[in-house]
């Protein structure tokens, strides 16, 4: 019985500059005015995908909740861009692919469709000053042009890299036989002993970057196996080669209107559960009950479901205080750093040369790009990922600075039409104020050993959700649902 | 000229349950009542010796300061217990030794003496179920009794840890021509290639625990010889064992009184523009001038100086966002895990026995002590450190559970008169809200040579100081009195 002592003004779930070509749907956002007060069974904190599943699953079992979210928009790390002219593109999360059931699920179940990632034709190694286009699709599932040593050896470090990760259980890789001797070294480290040939290791640095957009040396061992090992489902282990394929891996499927139509239909099914503008700033224990403390807003509930990031999760006051392993946690799982960049043409012109857009590069601001362009290819869109290096040498740099260089790189890959685009868009993740980074959270070494278990233990009524909580998927939208749907049985057991 | 709009309420600089023996000393606090407003040439947000340092030497120069000090308390991380019945031992930051300058010469001013930690008798070591006590001092520039092959190894291992740390320059650690290698490797992986007798490898994990409250696995090489290279001055290079020893090192020195009384003392010499019971929440920048605003209090001064560990910095709201890389820094750099643990007895017993109280071992909740007793052995006092892995096993635990655990160890070391001390202090630094680890922020691989730039690199009029933006010392007291000379110079210089 959500009782509301204040009125709060509904506005778009799309964000003052977000997406457009969806009509202005109705929610509620925290007023700047008198703060309401709601009371509620569950509060939850973050109206990403995690966030808002859980909402879902608890309204369906009959509970009140409302979902307190800090931007003007619904999606946390999942964001579409308007294209001038038309339509939009993704900033944040984008792609599905096998066994990524449940974010696939929630898609049927909104009303969102789904098309393959344009995959035709060729794609493009650069390497060495050199553009060699290549057959098939993906990054490792596919053979680059590089020499027989490195192909060889590239193999040979895959098939251990699935070895190992089949003998790290998803629900608690730290309890993993050799879970201490993967945990105490880098990926680079174990890279250095075993991706001995240079263009093998430089398909791992590549790989590594596009995935989770750090460098091998910042990442454990241990939690690139985890990772790993979590790129499947129940019935299918998780596999290397899942996370960097397109046709049958994480890059197969994109989402009709952009992915972001996921969170924000299903929030639509939320109505005014979901208060948008309200950054919550503490969380405060009162006998049974927390008091969780937004702008705007203030939200008294039995049970509190954190929906964030680690990292962002830590800014937020809580009394009493949290336990010392879930802070130091917190303290441990630092967000990667990444930016997408889309060129807009008329369009997608690379397609008439044989190329499905993808590119595999060892120089450049951007080394790895996706064909982005809609469906129908009424227009062209390429996709360029800043990662990790690239990312970081960018702070500081104007958006006219990251475009040229950008630019810069997609002529080298494309050609020279591709320094004309008729747009440009940028999202980088680490200038967000709510996010920080991106896409997901990491351990370095000696996290998952010694503080993994905390990543979901509750602290008496506050539970956690969010991707970096799943056990399968962890980093995508996938994960994020699944944990999603976790929290909410985990308080339903309870409530 | 600062100007104060409502009454600041006096207090004790001791905090409510901190330390006695010492006069109550008049400082402002920030009422719950009415917020104060007061305008500053500089607002100095943390009120422990990197702050108070800042403080006095802009007071010096004429400016306006005011230091918004979140505890009831100054001191940050150095902190006097009081003992029952009577004197202060410390629950912090505690010794000095050779090279501490700085720290010595801020006692010397504001008066308060020294004298040598107790260190007569033989150490004792804790090995494979036996105590073996040994002659002279310290950890690794002594001789403790293990095997000659781990002695050999051990002095090997020390010799080449300080060439290479002799290459690391400490404003810049990232220059290093090694500094990609050394930050690439864990501490852990460099020791197993390195520390390859088991007996030296002991001594190797237990100096890493006891210098950083982190497990050789959880730190970048490059880090450790950083931090070894910082152990010195302009004069004397950082070596190895002036972190672990006793006489000739960074446990050389004890404080008359506690260590705390030299940041009281100094707060003392500031006054009202101490300003305690004030948690920073938000740093504003409108035109020139910068709005913090603490509970209770709302500062506005042209610059700002943020004296803080970095993860704590990070949960203050900055509008506008920090650049990326200063927040990712923020992110990368984790508290350790430190706990003290002080028995209190009639007498120093174990000096009867002709022991010094300092003991390295090989099990127990405690693997390293000293004799923390006051000069005039006017009652006996063991200190412990509870670290790392030892110290996030109690994670939850009780005040009546760690004593326990910790009187037994005190007890295999030195006998059943361990186990019934008068008084027994506990002091968890992950239990502390405005600190949650310590003793220090250490940086995972990685981190250094991606961000290292930022730790000292203002942005905008925001200056950043605290042990951890030191060149040397980083960690120590001595390391934050140098922060804060220098972010004094670097503010003056542009005020």
């Amino acid at each position: 019985m959500a009782r509301e002592r204040s009125s709060l003004t509904r506005r778009s779930l799309l964000g003052a500059g977000a997406a457009a070509g969806i009509g202005t749907l109705a929610v509620a956002t925290a007023g700047p005015a008198a703060a309401a007060t709601r009371d509620a069974d569950v509060v939850i904190i973050g109206g990403g995908l995690a966030g808002l599943t859980a909402a879902r699953d608890l309204k369906k079992a009959g509970k009140n909740v409302v979902v307190l979210e800090a931007r003007d928009r619904v999606g946390g790390r999942v964001l579409n861009l308007q294209v001038p002219g038309g339509g939009a593109t993704e900033g944040g999360g984008e792609f599905i692919g096998p066994t990524q059931d449940r974010m696939k699920a929630l898609a049927d179940e909104v009303g969102v469709a789904t098309f393959p990632t344009y995959n035709t034709g060729k794609n493009l190694l650069r390497k060495d000053g050199k553009n060699t286009p290549y057959a098939t699709d993906g990054l490792l599932g596919a053979v680059p042009p590089i020499d027989v040593a490195g192909l060889a050896n590239a193999a040979a470090v895959q098939a251990l890299l699935n070895d190992m990760a089949k003998k790290v259980p998803v629900g608690a890789p730290w309890t993993a036989e050799k879970a201490k001797e993967w945990d105490q070294q880098t990926f680079e480290t174990w890279l250095r002993h075993n991706a001995v040939v240079p263009s093998a290791k430089f398909l791992f640095d590549v790989a590594c970057a596009s995935v989770f957009s750090a460098e091998p040396r910042e990442l454990s061992l241990l939690f690139v196996l985890f990772y790993i090992a979590a790129a499947g489902n129940e019935t299918n282990p998780g596999t290397f080669e899942r996370l960097t394929e397109t046709a049958n891996g994480a890059q197969a499927i994109r989402f009709k209107g952009g992915s972001q139509l996921v969170p924000i239909k299903l929030a639509e099914t939320l109505g005014d559960s979901v208060v948008l503008n309200a950054p919550v700033r503490r969380v405060a224990k009162d006998g049974a009950a927390y008091t969780v403390t937004a702008d705007g807003i203030t939200v008294r509930a039995g049970r509190v479901i954190v929906a964030l990031a680690p990292p962002l999760a830590a800014r937020i006051e809580f009394d009493p205080l949290l336990p010392a392993g879930r802070d130091q946690l917190a303290q441990r799982l630092p967000m990667g750093s990444v930016g997408k960049a889309i060129a807009i043409y008329d369009r997608p012109f690379w397609r008439d040369a044989g190329l499905n857009g993808q590119v595999l590069s060892d120089t450049g601001m951007v080394r790895s790009t996706f064909d982005n362009s809609p469906e129908d290819a009424s227009y062209g869109a390429l996709m360029g990922f800043i990662e990790a290096d690239q990312m970081r040498s960018l702070n500081g740099a104007s958006e006219a600075e990251v475009k040229a260089a950008v630019l810069k790189d997609y002529a080298t890959y494309f050609g020279d039409k591709a320094k004309t685009p008729t747009a440009f868009l940028l999202q980088r993740w680490d200038n967000e104020r709510f996010t920080r980074g991106g896409p997901v959270a990491y351990a370095p070494p000696g996290v998952l050993t010694s503080y993994g278990p905390e990543l979901r233990r509750p602290v008496g009524g506050i539970h956690w959700a969010g991707t970096e909580t799943s056990t399968y998927w962890y980093g995508y939208m996938d994960g994020a649902v699944r944990s999603g749907e976790r929290v909410a049985k985990e308080v339903l057991a309870v409530l």
